[in-house]
C-alpha cells in the first residue's frame, strides 16, 4: 500500500458493518459465523503487473500462482482449509492467458482450491483478482486474542522472498558459485523459487489453531508490520528474542521483506504447540507477548515498522 | 468481451473441474452443492474504468454501484439471495475512493449484501472487482434445463440502459422537451438512471425459481447473446413473438444493448409464473422453447447475435 492511499482506514470505517454474529476482520479476510455449518472464510486480493509482480523477472505463470497463494495464505492464517476460487482477469490484448492460467491452475491443483468461476475483460494493465472461500472445522483464529505471557511463534525463517527478488534483479551476476549446493539445489535457486512461487502454510495454520493459537497472521508485509496488526488488535506488546533468517538472506530482508507467507502466531501453551506440529516442520518460539502495547522490541531494541512495501 | 479474447473458451476448458457433486456454471457464477446447508453461490465480476464505464458520462459512485450490481444480478439469475461481498480496488493515486465507496455501499446497503472485506492496491487504471456469495433456499436455477414447450419470460422491457447511455453521450442536446413528463420525472431521466444505476432483479429471480423456472439468465450482454447461452446449454431453440422495449428506447437498443439486468427465464407452467409473481411487476411471456437448436427467431426471422459488446 503506497502512501497515496492514506485515507484507506477512514474509508474502511465507512463500510457497512456486518450484522451481529458475524465479524469483519478488516484488510482482506472475513469470517462469517454460521449456526449450523462450518464457519465460512472469504478472502480477496489483487495482483497488478508492474506493482506486485515484475514480469521482466518472473513469469506470468508465477503471477497467477501468487494471486492464488496470497489468498490461500489468508485462509491458512485463520486456521482454515481452502474451498473455492473465483478468478477475475482484466488485462490488455495479447496477454499470455495460457501462461497465466498455467500458474493459477498449478496453485489451485496443488492446494485443492478448485477455480469455479470468474470473469475476463480487457484493461490497459493486467490485474488478476482472486477471491477464495474457506472453511474452519473449529473456531477461526483471529488477530485480537493474544494475551500477555503467550509465546510468539514463527512457522519458518523469513527473508527468502526478498533475497530471491534481489538475486533475480542481479541476474546471472548474482549467482553464487555453487559452493553452497544442497542436494544439487543451490541456495540461490531456493531463494528465487521462494519469490516466484511462495507457499501458503495451510497445514501449519491448522496445527496452530489446534494448538490453541490465540492470534495469528501471515507475514505478507514484513514481520514488524504484521505482528503489529496482532498487537494493535489484541492491545498488547511483544518482546522478541530472535528472528530466524533464511539461508542466503540478510536480517534486513528478514525483517522488512514481505511475501514470505510464513505464519506468526501467539499461543499460551508451548507443549500444545509442540504436539500439534508433530510431523510438520517445528515452528520457532521467537518471543513473548507483554501487556504494555507500547513495548515492541527485538532483543531489547524497538522493532521499527518500515511500513508496507511492495516487493518492487 | 472483445474479439482479442477469442481464446477464452479454450482456456476455460482447461480450468480444473469441480469435484463430483459440485457444478461450475462457467462464465461468472458458480454453484456449490452442500449436503447439509443451503447451496452456496459464488460470483465475481470486474468493472474497468474506460472499458465498462465511462467516467466522463457517469460518476465513480455509479461505477462502484455497477460493480456490485453486476454480481447481484448473477445471484438473482440463479434464484438466490445475496450473502456477502468482497471488494478489491486497484487504481491510480488520486482515485476518488470516497466517491467509489459511496456507490459500493449504496448498492450493498440497498440489496443487503454487506461488504466484509477486500483489498486496495495501486494500478495505472481503475479496476474494481467484486465477488459475492449468495444462497438458495431451494434448488438453484441453471441455464441448461429449458425444455421444448416451455414459455420464455422476460421480467421487464429492454433497452433502457443503452438508451440512457445514448442520452448521456448526447448531453443536454439530447434532452426531450419535457412533454413526456411522468410525475415530474422525464423519460430521459429514467433512462439515464437505468444506465447509471441498474437494478438487480432479486425478487423476480426468486419468484421465477418458485414458479419452477427450468432455466434463467440475466440480460447483461443483450437478449440474443444471453438467451443463446440458455439455448446452447439446454440444446434447444426458441421462437420469440415479442420483445418489450423500454419507453424512449429503440428496438435495436432493446435487442443489442446489454446491462439492462432484466431476467429471461423458461418455465413449463404459465399459471405458476402468474402465481409466483403476485405482488411483483408481472413478467412478459415473449416466446416458446422449441426442440430445434438451430431455430432461434423473433417473429419468424433469425435473431442475430450482435456479439458481446461493452457499453462503450
Amino acid at each position: 500500500m503506497t502512501s497515496e492511499w492514506g485515507a484507506i482506514e477512514a474509508l474502511e470505517a465507512r463500510l457497512p458493518k456486518p450484522p451481529p454474529g458475524e465479524r469483519w476482520l478488516g484488510d482482506d479476510m472475513a469470517v462469517v459465523h454460521r449456526p449450523d455449518a462450518p464457519w465460512l472464510l472469504l478472502s480477496a486480493d489483487a495482483v497488478v503487473a508492474g506493482v506486485h509482480a515484475d514480469l521482466t523477472l518472473t513469469t506470468i505463470a508465477d503471477l497467477g500462482w501468487k494471486a492464488v497463494v496470497a489468498n490461500l495464505s489468508d485462509v491458512a492464517a485463520m486456521g482454515g482449509r481452502p474451498g473455492y476460487a473465483l478468478v477475475t482477469v482484466a488485462g490488455p490484448a495479447g496477454t499470455d492467458l495460457d501462461g497465466l492460467y498455467d500458474g493459477i491452475t498449478a496453485a489451485a491443483d496443488t492446494y485443492r482450491c478448485p477455480v469455479v468461476g470468474g470473469d475476463l475483460s480487457s484493461a490497459p494493465v493486467l490485474v488478476v483478482t482472486v477471491a477464495v472461500t474457506g472453511t474452519v472445522d473449529g473456531v477461526a483464529v483471529s488477530r485480537d486474542g493474544a494475551r500477555p505471557g503467550d509465546g510468539i511463534w514463527l512457522t519458518g525463517p523469513l527473508g527468502a522472498s526478498a533475497a530471491g527478488l534481489r538475486l533475480l534483479r542481479a541476474g546471472a551476476a548474482g549467482e553464487p558459485d555453487g559452493a553452497d549446493d544442497l542436494d544439487g539445489v543451490t541456495t540461490a535457486a531456493v531463494l528465487r523459487a521462494a519469490h516466484a512461487r511462495p507457499v501458503p502454510r495451510l497445514a501449519e495454520g491448522t496445527a496452530a489453531r489446534i494448538a490453541g493459537a490465540s492470534a495469528m497472521i501471515d507475514v505478507s508485509d514484513g514481520l514488524a508490520a504484521d505482528l503489529g496488526h496482532i498487537a494493535d488488535a489484541s492491545r498488547i506488546g511483544y518482546e522478541l528474542e530472535r528472528v530466524p533468517v533464511a539461508a542466503g538472506a540478510t536480517l534486513e530482508e528478514a525483517l522488512g521483506g514481505g511475501e514470505d507467507y510464513q505464519l506468526v502466531f501467539c499461543a499460551p501453551d508451548d507443549v500444545a504447540v509442540g504436539d500439534a506440529f508433530a510431523g510438520l516442520e517445528p515452528p520457532t518460539r521467537i518471543g513473548t507477548v507483554v501487556a504494555d502495547p507500547a513495548r515492541r522490541t527485538l532483543q531489547g531494541r524497538p522493532l521499527r515498522v518500515a511500513g508496507w512495501e511492495h516487493s518492487l
